[in-house]
């Protein structure tokens, strides 16, 4: 499942995947790097199982093998994908790999057969989004959030 | 799974279901009633199999059952939830019984511990879903589509 592209960084080389066995505690530790709040390891654990599609950014020196980048799916296998916590180790931000993960992402889904691929995206990370062909509210669409009280 | 609500409509009653066993022609009869665009029913029946949540809404007159309402729900089963295919017969519309069918659908997904539940609503339904409690773009997030081209 490992795929080589040719994202470079430094001597060490990029790897994606859609393997579905990603250490708990090696995500937390990416998700940590970027600031998120913690998340109980239990329900990620439910989240992963219960997501579509897992994609994983791999830097590989040597015979090691660092986990520098995740994003994931929800989906009907169908007609619609929503992706989910698209993250990248800030140390390896600004290289073109976040796009070069979206882009695997987005390979993913499409060879799935799924057309309509939807994100909520924060207001910072729009612009990235709209750069790689996603449409910000589209015919007047607009996404809607319900939250407990 | 069946389940009255205080919702009547005529002399007949209102039942709304979680049963997964939804007849795909009576689903498509509904969507066509609303004038939705066909869709395989193949497809269909796939992106039932895999929707986390099917929610029905039938009139019961007698011994006889009609599907009036639809919704479905994509999610991790643990964070997200996105709500799909909200559908009306449009006969049945105005009574207050589409809010019926999303209060239904919203109260399942917090019995199972979704907290975040999203949608992407049609500049029609903005409005319908405000006063549901359904926030448009919360601290600017923003929904977002890929296409293919």
């Amino acid at each position: 499942m490992l795929e080589m592209t040719s994202a470079r960084a430094n001597q060490s080389r990029i790897f994606f995947s859609t393997q579905r066995e990603i250490d708990l505690y090696e995500l937390e530790e990416l998700c940590d790097a970027v600031g998120w709040a913690r998340r109980p390891l239990r329900k990620v654990k439910k989240a992963l199982e219960n997501s579509f599609l897992l994609v994983s950014m791999w830097e590989v020196k040597g015979n090691k093998k660092r986990l520098i980048g995740f994003a994931r799916a929800t989906s009907d296998h169908a007609f619609n994908a929503t992706i989910w916590d698209v993250v990248v180790n800030p140390k390896f931000q600004n290289k073109g790999l976040g796009k070069a993960l979206m882009k695997y992402t987005i390979k993913k889904l499409r060879n799935s057969d799924i057309s309509n691929i939807t994100l909520f995206a924060d207001p910072q990370v729009v612009e990235f989004y709209r750069q790689l062909g996603f449409m910000q509210d589209p015919e007047g669409i607009k996404g809607m959030f319900w939250y407990p009280d």
